[in-house]
């Protein structure tokens, strides 16, 4: 089987890309084929065997979407999109990226399924920003999309789109709602959302990190090795089961900032606890009052989706998947 | 003041010329200009004393958008769609006009905005069809929106765009989901939902009506001079009030078709009931067990949204507003 990731060189894509590597097959199916597509040149995954096409493209630029589906892959991953922070600065190039890109890719399968049948799974990542502030704890499934941000905008619209398109037997569609990954591997970034990974990871190797909101505030998360799990689940499910509602909100863990470095000095002690540093942000302090502390993810539950349910187990994947295995 | 409709040739769109001229003013400012826009050039509504603009445009047209937003109308209407059968028949003309078109719209706004601060009031029309089966009844405003017609994704996509250029500042947009418009004037029409307006309509003038549903259906029904007053109020309103969440679902009548027939013989007795023939249509069946039974309204009550609490008021209404009064 032939399978395309479109966003194939940020973190979630390269760690799809490199599972689907080592599984070497996808519901059982030998994979032949990995087409890896981002606006920089995606890295080849070690070790796969199969044919390996990696791309620099801009799906929103004319053409490339129709060139993309061309080759008729069985599974597309639409992972590509601006972050939050970038959408919000740069209105047009957010519409142009999160919205029309993912219009253009849905449209070009459409014209292809015109012609020939064709129809690929499509597994889109959503957010969880496409709620907006008052929020309830936990969110229900039925719970309305009142984005606060323009991506969240965006998200909320491809979800829509997805969900008709897929009604209408263009594809078979699925969207993913992503909660905020956490221990995001590398070095911290200037994402609003960066400190909750930022003081498990710095101070698990010994380093200080900044947290610059208080040990109450409470958010959603899951581990990378989840992200990806969600991924190919999501790309194997049986949709019957699904139904026409396509936009899943993802199992993950519900903490307080205090929960987390609690379980940070459950597996690391109480010096990399005092690693962290408490440096209030009004930006930051503002921001995050209006994201989304946590979800039922009732349905995704019952149709097989499966998380970490503890901080501590959060933890332990980002030491086995990240630092080898021990700290 | 200079007002724009759009869509101001279909029956709430003359509805609310007839009203607008009637009133002379908006919010208490005196109108000065009515310009009105459709597919079809529209009718300029009797005994307005101010400037008629009458013109027929397609939004959807390349330069449309910009050339209505040219003359930079105080409070712009946007009624303009295909209807849900149309848009179900032809996918790329529904989401050519009722996606593309609206977002031309407000592309345009955005852009004027940008350059001279220009912001009008925008009341867009939404519609019940946003939300899809499986329904709780009564759907609260939080309910999420899974459109199962495209028209309705249509919809509820332009929703999220509204509420985005509003938080952006683009302009001071609502979203009216409005109720199925009964007794709708005028004659019976090919429309699935046209039965609800025809049993009524139709007997209260010794005719002949046909219904194709079981009598216990139950919808979600305002009068058209409900509707008008929904747009009215939505023009006016302080929008500070209704926050960033800009689509409101308005208030309206529960009935099942079987109350709407009670509510016909207390208003013209058992012979008009007599004259609705029973033809069961399977097509339709089908389509309206997938129809929104009534929605809590709470907001849209609280921000001072009014309509008709019963069946026999929706009737007393349209004989007063389309048979002179009397039966």
């Amino acid at each position: 089987m032939h399978i395309l990731i479109i966003g194939a060189a940020g973190m979630v894509g390269r760690k799809l890309a490199a599972k689907l590597s080592a599984d070497g097959k996808l519901g059982g199916k030998p994979i032949s084929e990995l087409t890896l597509v981002d606006v920089v040149t995606p890295e080849a995954p070690d070790g796969f065997t199969g044919k390996v096409n990696a791309k620099e493209a801009d799906l929103s630029a004319p053409g490339e979407a129709e060139s993309l589906v061309a080759a008729q892959p069985d599974v597309i991953f639409h992972l590509a999109a601006i972050v939050s922070g970038e959408a919000e600065l740069d209105f047009e190039k957010g519409y142009r990226i999160n919205l029309d890109g993912t219009r253009y890719l849905f449209d070009a399968i459409r014209l292809a399924n015109g012609v020939d049948g064709y129809r690929p799974r499509v597994v889109f990542t959503s957010s969880i920003a496409v709620v907006g502030a008052p929020l309830p704890y936990p969110i229900p499934d039925d719970y309305h999309t009142t984005p606060l941000t323009s991506y969240g905008t965006q998200k909320a619209i491809c979800e829509l789109l997805l969900s008709d398109y897929s009604r209408r037997g263009f594809f078979d569609g699925i969207a993913i709602r992503l909660p905020t990954i956490c221990i995001r591997p590398g070095k911290p970034n200037k994402a609003a959302s960066g400190f909750f990974s930022n003081i498990l990871r710095e101070p698990l190797v010994g380093k200080e990190a900044i947290l610059p909101v208080a040990e109450d505030v409470r958010h959603w998360h899951t581990s990378p090795r989840s992200a990806v799990g969600f991924l190919i689940h999501g790309a194997t499910i049986d949709l019957e089961k699904v139904g026409p509602r396509r936009a899943l909100s993802m199992p993950g863990v519900s903490a307080t900032v205090g929960e987390q470095i609690e379980a940070l000095r459950r597996a690391a002690g109480d010096k990399a606890v005092a690693l962290i540093r408490r440096e209030p942000d009004e930006a930051i302090i503002k921001m995050v009052t209006g994201w989304a502390p946590g979800f039922e993810a009732t349905r995704a539950k019952a149709l097989g989706f499966t998380a970490e349910t503890s901080f501590d187990e959060i933890i332990r994947v980002h030491i086995e998947d990240e630092l080898g295995g021990e700290l």
